[in-house]
């Protein structure tokens, strides 16, 4: 080894270029965000945040006002693709739910300091639970909690998994608006009407409130 | 409710446009990547990953040899940001270190997945933990092993958190290559000779052979 080698690996623990979070959303062109979709199953949060998804990447959102033509870098986080990997580990206990909230937040949170417009969509019956991961984004990232509004009726109607019947049958315990208890945001920066309007029109709601109120604007800290 | 309203929240479970992963990552202008660096703590991983997210995302190559100048999309996971979130609830049991590198790879092929070129730094000792990630990868995005080789005697010479001192002193239990073994990879894609190279030529090691292994261009599927 040379000495001029033997010097520079001498600095190994002290080199180290780290990208700032400014300079990291920049360079994508928008920060990042966690928008958490919360709602009774069947409320629409999976297919509203997939079509909101389909809007920001594809960028075909028709009442786009901005001048921006550029690709939103937006990502659907639900229960799919992480119940069977991140999460395959959790059962639907009280403990486990919260655990397995607990995590997507986490990743919500890497994913946003990253620069990704997380998409999260969960059921998340529980205030405290929401509220922890509000406070873990604080200065991170903004957190917005958009509840998908519907009522038990609405849902059990379409019942998408036969979860609903299943329940009622005593089938699947503790489920979420049949016997456990739903708690509904107290602050929530956006309520749809998943009651009377389509995913469509929902999700063209969200992408207009991001818009209109500069969620995606990067500030420098 | 309107009829047409009606109708169109019937259709909430069906209605489910979802971005394909060439489609999110043609998008993003190049596909997602996991590039693993393992090796022995104090070994260079961190210093390396932060250096070549710093090159990626900030476009400062100076050997860029493409017509692209666009930002790559990069972050880097390591323990700082996951031994405090994602896995604060682990020790260094080995039970908790193969949960500790599961979440992470859960997390690393979330972010691939959503097109970004993932940095993961870990000691990750053991091969049977690097594989698994391995395989789970397969089908997703490219999995990159990355060694990052320097002698035990030259990373306790270094010893950049003391831990090093610690361990030979009987302080921390189970230290990796004092009383925990190390199994070197056996088909990682690069080595880097961390023994003799500095942190800035190691950096544009990895970046050149990305960029010669086309890792990051869209295979369409």
């Amino acid at each position: 080894m040379t000495e001029d080698a033997k010097n520079s690996t001498n600095n190994i623990t002290w080199h180290q270029p780290t990208v700032s979070r400014s300079e990291r959303w920049k360079a994508r062109g928008h920060g990042g965000a966690v928008l958490w979709f919360t709602g009774l199953s069947g409320s629409g949060k999976s297919s509203i945040a997939n079509q909101v998804d389909s809007m920001l990447v594809l960028n075909n959102n028709d009442n786009d006002t901005t001048t921006t033509t550029s690709s939103i870098h937006s990502y659907v986080l639900d229960g799919d693709n992480v119940r069977h990997g991140l999460c395959a580990d959790l059962g639907f206990s009280l403990e486990d739910r919260a655990e397995n909230i607990r995590r997507v937040g986490e990743v919500a949170k890497l994913m946003a300091d990253a620069g990704t417009v997380v998409l999260a969509a969960f059921i998340s019956p529980y205030r405290v639970d929401r509220d922890r991961i509000r406070s873990s984004l604080e200065g991170v990232a903004p957190f917005c909690e958009i509840f998908v509004q519907a009522s038990l009726g609405e849902c059990e109607s379409r019942d998408p998994k036969g979860l609903y019947q299943m329940a009622r049958e005593g089938k699947i315990k503790n489920f979420t608006g049949i016997d456990d208890p739903y708690e509904e945001p107290l602050n929530a920066e956006l309520i749809l009407d998943s009651n009377s309007k389509s995913v469509d029109e929902l999700a063209q709601e969200v992408v207009q409130w991001l818009q209109a109120n500069d969620i995606l604007k990067i500030k420098d800290s």
